[in-house]
């Protein structure tokens, strides 16, 4: 299967520790890389990374908190000072357009490259993105501002061929596209091979969904059944519950209970609150409700 | 001596390295803090520095290169989350004005304190700032776009009490502010002991500039002479003094010239640009002109 990974950037909350960097990922499908949220220090921890700037090719923000975009400008602009030339389109909040336009043009004059802005209606559950590869749908999410997730979905790929089987039946390789897409064969003496001979099933459908910053939202998990890997936000334990609620942010409890829900296979845990030394607390709390629950860090990457 | 120092948060140029944070610094007089540019990360260099947050009383902004500011909106944003409640002021180019606040009003909403900007006109040395301690004066540079340094310069202090003199002599604890501020001591017995009998020398009145991003400027020794410490940026070796010239920049050699020719005490180098692994060669160029040249570092701390 091609690689469909994330690659955490950042995994901390408002405020900065030395521990963690405020929101920031990367997902990478099939040799594609799209950045989720720009807290101040991604472009740092993208250099740290040594992953390919320019394969960046959209960035997307979910809401207007500072830990999820001061990191914007800065990343644009060593963009531009590294020669960047192909386009790049930034998905958020409408809100984002004036902020981002305005700091470009006091900082970005210079640069050989464009930045596209495409406002994203985060109330709404609407394809955003789509290319050849994948689509991105943007998820509603509660939390004090307009604020979505992202679900990446990959467009199916065709069923493998049987190179045991075709070669006996001496299927030239030029109709190798037919036959993954479903024909079957006749052979030159009119036989039919039917399709299910010659070919595997192809690779399941994987989904991965970025849920950060929210409320806990039981209805969130009838969006996402089905969806292989959930990002949802634990920013607190139950320790914190009231302070969840009162800020419109999860335990890692409530995280667990919509990775349950939706039936996921992993869930991956972040937007730690920084109190907490050790997040082993957070993890534990997941657990207990969602076995296949895991902890984020900075550079580490998880398979989707 | 009161401490007066500068501690080198970020002392990289425009494109971020693992090696070094983009410009950032705080100077310390006589317990007060104040920060001189901004660039991404330095909340989080400032964190590590363990300087208390609380105790920044103001911000200097050279220029409006990202490298320089990018990180100004965290910081005072993370000062919002951690309660503070005491006025900060902003001085820097008057374009800076219409930017922070925009962004302060997207992003600073709830904060329990008062931030002032104070525009500074680059074009000309002015004091800027004065309080019981020190001056802070702008020093016109000569960059791609409108921007200063700045000149620390504690105020004269007393002169010390010679305290077995003073109880030879029996004189009361309540006159030493007299004597101190140059008074002599009348004995009992109508005896004058003249202050210079009573006191040694104030301290000697030290002074700080901070000059990053500038072109070489010959005349710069001359407003800057008799200055203890000088800063200067020094972003190339000799071997790209056409690149310097291009973009507004300094060679470390050039900044030596300026250190030797207004006979400070010592110079620091910064601003380095990322094309250099070992600072090492700038460090060599400046020694040849100027041997009591310094090469900062992240984390480092120099006595001024």
């Amino acid at each position: 299967m091609e690689p469909f990974r994330v690659h955490i950037l950042g995994c901390g909350s408002a405020l900065p520790t030395l521990r963690h960097f405020p929101s920031s990922q990367v997902v990478e499908v099939r040799g594609k890389l799209f950045l989720v949220d720009c807290g101040e220090g991604t472009q740092i921890q993208l250099r740290r990374s040594r992953l390919r700037f320019t394969k960046i090719s959209a960035v997307f923000i979910s809401h207007l908190h500072g830990d999820h975009c001061f990191g914007l400008i800065g990343m644009l602009s060593t963009f531009g000072l590294l020669g960047r030339t192909a386009r790049l389109t930034v998905y958020g909040p409408r809100e984002l357009e004036t902020i981002l336009y305005s700091q470009m043009q006091q900082f970005c004059r210079d640069m050989d490259y464009e930045v596209d802005f495409c406002a994203v209606d985060t109330r709404q559950r609407a394809v955003v993105y789509e290319d050849r590869s994948l689509t991105v749908e943007s998820i509603p999410l509660d939390h004090r501002v307009n604020c979505c997730g992202y679900l990446f979905t990959e467009k199916p790929t065709l069923a493998h061929i049987r190179r045991d089987v075709a070669d006996f039946y001496e299927v030239p390789v030029s109709q190798y596209n037919l036959i993954k897409a479903g024909a079957d064969w006749v052979t030159a003496n009119g036989e039919t091979v039917p399709n299910s001979r010659l070919t595997l099933p192809a690779d399941p459908v994987r989904s991965y969904v970025y849920c950060s910053d929210t409320h806990y939202m039981p209805t969130l998990a009838s969006q996402l059944q089905g969806v292989t890997t959930l990002y949802h936000e634990s920013t607190y334990g139950e320790d914190n519950l009231q302070r969840a609620d009162k800020y419109y942010h999860s335990t890692a409890r409530q995280a667990a209970l919509v990775a349950r829900d939706a039936g996921v296979r992993q869930l991956l845990l972040g937007h730690y609150s920084s109190r907490y030394e050790d997040e082993q607390v957070l993890l534990r709390e997941a657990q207990e409700v969602f076995p296949n629950s895991l902890l984020t860090d900075e550079m580490a990457v998880f398979d989707v």
